[in-house]
């Protein structure tokens, strides 16, 4: 196994198709190996901007995405693409002039498309897309393109893999947009209004603008979504003071929003310029730099977490020794927090990978 | 702290209702001391019937809830209620009719009704709720009613939590049946056809029985949801073999699909006697018995896993250090797992509790 992954990495920093291929699907399914092959490949990423695009079923996100990756062809950028939606067209279902597009972009040696559905209502992927950015950006990839369904968990997974998060809407999206779920309004560095050939994409972008004034007052690109640590019910006092400082010195950044219409390709150039001057706009507020630190940190407490499962809960005399302990929790002897503190009592040299 | 935490259960004990509705409140945000209050009670639990309630919003599931609470008081039977939903009428916004009926359970001493919000994308509701029912448990109450809106992670948090499962459906739902999530469809125990005075209520009932019909060579009674931990992309064989033995030794249980009108409370003693089926049904297949234990055992796992939470990150020093390798792994000199596992390897006496 160990001698199949040092010759996956020579082929893939030999710049072979293939291994770029096998490697994404190591990692996809956490194949054995999977851990070394990301530590193996990190120091070349870095490189790649990554941009998210999510938004609604059914807003257009696969069309934008093929035409911007082409754009990015064009100018001679290799792109990757990574879509995490159960409802897009990469993974089949698209109509035909969209499909023709698609075909192109797959067929282009300069394109990477990997598609994923998302794997049950418990998600888990915030992981996987990240190091499948990871992947793409270590092949040399310039720009890696992430696009996301906008509901639940993948808002926040997106701001947690992408540099620069783009929101797509559409006019029928206009009544929802006073009810449209926080995370994907805070999340947002640009607003698209796809399909903006229909009726009511004007006043769509207008609600949107009038929400964003509404909002001036915040540094939004600077977002809790962006930072630091999710511990769920855990405070984390030294996140909270990084927010602060981060907002205290970032220039204020107010998503423009674009009119496109995907089919005719309306509004893409102004999208491939807004990101430059979005990305522009994170380089020189230091913003980047942050926003990269964080994702790092939550990364290796991610990895820590993972090790820490898979440490206990693969282990079978620890499995053995809980299932030994339930009887006498369901009867009421011993409660969980008794059993728990038992279990990681007796669990050093295991937790600490001493025991390997 | 301690000694309020020890007047608490003393007056909890005496079944004061103040201190059940402060046991609940420190339960529901983790204040310190809530791990010793629920282990302390944790010898009284077990007695009561958990029921989930959940469906889409607007399915009525709250009135249902009421209505249920009502039969059941009629019985002589105590009942808590825990709503887990942001568009519950139990957070205020009910209809006239229903917030009669409402405020009627609610001043009733043989019912305790805890509402909470949900907590953003994040949820994180499966621990509290479990946690307020067995808070709820020991009080006491014979049954305890959680209502949860079905989106999400919901589903899976109430299959952690109830013995039964009523999935509550409205006519309305018809044309979605058919991509009705799977969540949902896994976990019912029971279905209820609410608002069946309104059209379609036939044809969804229909449409379930023949979905059901289909899937008549599984065990239904006996899903993943139910069981054993949740390692997402970590494989457990115990687990499988677990399932395994469990479908093959369980008997069939179809879930029965019941029409109802809740504003006339049609259905609802026929929603009481298929409850009492399914829980004879339960105790009779030992299937009562393995769904405990799963869900004993997926307890004391979240708790282990809260517990690695807290000590690792909420400790200064294991955050400073943290902080300061993370330029190393952005500059790509170390990799993010290399760091994950120097931290484990020096956080042994942290992770076991010993530097206490």
């Amino acid at each position: 196994m160990s001698d199949n992954i040092d010759g996956l990495i020579e082929a893939f920093r030999a710049g072979k198709r293939a291994a770029l291929a096998r490697a994404m699907s190591i990692v996809e399914d956490a194949r054995p190996g999977y851990d070394r092959l990301l530590s193996e490949l990190h120091s070349a990423t870095g490189r790649a901007r990554r941009i998210g695009i999510t938004g609604p079923p059914g807003a257009g996100k696969s069309t934008l995405t093929t035409l911007l990756a082409g754009l990015y062809r064009a100018a001679g950028l290799r792109v990757g693409i990574v879509a995490v939606d159960p409802t897009s067209p990469f993974t089949g279902g698209a109509l035909l002039g969209d499909r023709v597009r698609m075909e192109a972009i797959a067929l282009d040696p300069g394109v990477f498309i990997r598609s994923m559905a998302t794997r049950g209502s418990l998600g888990g992927l915030a992981g996987t897309t990240r190091e499948l950015s990871d992947v793409l950006d270590a092949f040399g990839m310039d720009r890696v393109l992430i696009e996301t369904v906008g509901v639940g968990q993948s808002e926040l997974d997106i701001a947690r893999t992408a540099d620069q998060s783009v929101v797509v809407l559409v006019p029928e999206s206009g009544d929802s947009i006073q009810t449209m779920k926080a995370g994907l309004m805070e999340i947002a560095d640009l607003f698209v209004v796809n399909k903006s050939d229909r009726p009511g994409a004007d006043r769509v972008k207008h609600d949107l603008e009038v929400m964003l004034g509404l909002r001036g007052g915040n540094a939004l690109g600077e977002d809790p979504a962006h930072h630091g640590v999710d511990l769920r019910r855990i405070a984390n006092p030294a996140k909270a003071a990084r927010q602060a400082a981060a907002a205290a010195s970032a220039e204020r950044w107010t998503p423009p929003v674009i009119q496109a219409v995907g089919t005719t390709a309306i509004g893409l150039p102004e999208l491939v310029t807004a990101l430059d001057r979005h990305f522009a706009y994170l380089e020189q507020s230091g913003m980047l730099v942050r926003r990269r630190r964080a994702r790092v940190r939550q990364r290796i407490v991610d990895v820590v977490e993972d090790r820490v499962r898979r440490r206990l809960w693969l282990d079978a005399p620890t499995n053995g020794w809980l299932d030994g302990q339930l009887v006498d929790v369901e009867e009421g002897r011993r409660s969980p927090f008794a059993v728990a503190d038992a279990l990681l009592a007796k669990s050093g040299a295991l937790l600490t990978g001493a025991s390997r």
